[in-house]
């Protein structure tokens, strides 16, 4: 389970910075663990620390724990029980490399230092946690093509640079599917009630995909692919794009019968035969392509949610709309 | 930003027992804090211990932190230097109750009882916004039909299960569009330019709804729409909408010019000024829908991701075919 928030911290860019709170108990290391106990009795803030960080000067040398404050003698410096060397993030250490560090640790709370090994406060753990949680509700947005910065505080002109590059994306790939509708031209003019299930098969195929599609990204954001081989994922998709396809098929199909005999087509049984067999193809192309888009995007070094829905659906408007017209021009013409 | 994770912990249906660990420390309340101490010298786990928990035989009455034992006299009995009726979840509370508790406390470790006050272990700080991550990850998926319970490693006739209703829910929605295509039947055999563009507009106006939902639900999940008026961000997407609907319905509208020019349609110009016009509507709604759905699906009392994309596409499918069918019969029959 710690994978989880490891794997889901990796793609922040933040730097724990802007996550830094001032320490609120820092003593001297040649202070004795008596006077330690005094600060603490005259502290107002006494409820918030945690642990008591020892300078040299500036420089953090050492951490000293309630415990340790416990198991000492009052006439013992803090320099002698104080843990030396002490874990602390750097400035401008990434989010997600401080949240692996805290995974392995579970402190509740971090120093945090300069180059020159200054402290300049510290880091909570939950903060941490915190901050994987906003990053992880950014990924539904980031697959249509909306940036994990964006929130519903963005102003208006900042969302529209950030949305709409990937809304021209779209459009091009809009166009590929018009492409391969186009092509099919004289077999719409002939069958028109293709034409009303043309959304039906896009529709279906997408939605199929981007089941496949969310839970491969669960996976990756999860860090289960680390351990579930991907092709074992990709054969249980195909299965269940290929079972799902069946399912809906029989029903689309026979929607397709009654619309077309209603309609006056001579071939009507044939035509939901047409849409059972796109539909099974075209569901089970989106299992394949719901868990190569993501993986795809991620071997490129991209994140691999972004617009991932964008590149999916291109892919599975063509073969679902394609198939169907395919299917319906080489057996019924 | 507490808000954050308070908001993305409420839809966890768990509860804090899935996340007991045995408590490391316990002590009688008759003790000393010497004895205390001398448990302290001795236990191999001190790293872990955080708090002392304090009992009457099973019963959980005090707590006492290590600030407590350096404060107190070596004699004092456990029972005078303890907090009294600590903070202790009871058995049975919810994850999304104990993070809100948490929220506000922001202590490591948490003691858990039974209703009798007995002491059962305790639960992590960090293990609760860990839970938190995981559930999250979710969300994406649940927005088209994907369980929240659902993983990779899911056996595919579980997943089938889970994702099939869903899909017949989107089959169902994919025929109300379907519907609309085809009472313009007569409109599509005239001008079959037209069947190449139903995938343009539905693409976009899905894609578009679809980017104004992801922040919606980002806002409900972080728990920024308490203080953001809503009113305020169905504006907001409603211009963001009609904005990129004009850029983008002119390079679509543009497109289509030149296909029906070269295809010989005679009203070549006017049926790319349809694709314009439709497309700034179609993506106007979809920003409206985008915020409604899932509010809707809230105020309902149901997950607002829940297959909220389908529901989406619905009307984004409707609204974007059946405006350019509309309007390209309107004008142009």
């Amino acid at each position: 389970k710690d994978d989880a928030t490891e794997a889901a911290a990796s793609d922040i860019d933040a730097a724990i910075d802007e996550l830094l709170q001032p320490a609120p108990a820092v003593l001297d290391s040649t202070k004795t663990a008596a006077e330690a106990v005094a600060f603490l009795v005259q502290s107002e803030a006494v409820a918030e620390i945690t642990y008591i960080f020892i300078v040299d000067g500036e420089k953090l040398v050492g951490v000293v724990g309630m415990r340790d404050i416990v198991l000492a003698k009052p006439g013992q410096p803090l320099a002698d029980i104080m843990v030396r060397e002490p874990f602390a993030f750097k400035s401008g250490t990434g989010v997600d490399a401080a949240v692996r560090a805290a995974l392995a640790r579970h402190y509740p709370v971090y120093p945090a230092v300069d180059d020159a090994g200054r402290l300049l406060g510290c880091v909570r753990g939950w903060q941490l946690f915190q901050r994987v949680v906003v990053e992880v509700t950014g990924q539904a947005g980031a697959q249509v093509g909306v940036s994990r910065e964006e929130q519903v505080t963005t102003p208006i002109l900042g969302a529209f640079r950030m949305r709409h590059p990937w809304l021209q994306v779209n459009l091009l790939t809009a166009f590929a599917a018009a492409f391969v509708v186009s092509m099919f031209e004289d077999t719409i003019t002939q069958i028109v009630a293709l034409a009303a299930f043309l959304p039906v098969l896009a529709g279906q195929s997408g939605n199929t995909g981007c089941q496949a599609l969310a839970i491969t990204l669960r996976g990756l954001t999860l860090g289960q692919l680390d351990e579930y081989p991907v092709r074992k994922l990709l054969r249980k998709e195909i299965l269940l794009g290929a079972l799902n396809g069946v399912v809906v098929g029989v029903v689309a199909g026979l929607a397709m019968w009654l619309y077309a005999s209603y309609s006056g087509e001579p071939n009507a049984f044939m035509l939901g035969l047409v849409i059972l067999v796109a539909m099974v193809g075209a569901c089970t192309g989106s299992g394949i392509f719901g868990v190569i888009v993501p993986l795809t995007l991620k071997r490129f070094g991209a994140d691999p949610a972004m617009a991932s829905s964008i590149f999916l659906t291109t892919f599975t408007d063509i073969l679902g709309m394609g198939l169907m017209l395919f299917l319906a021009s080489a057996i019924l013409l």
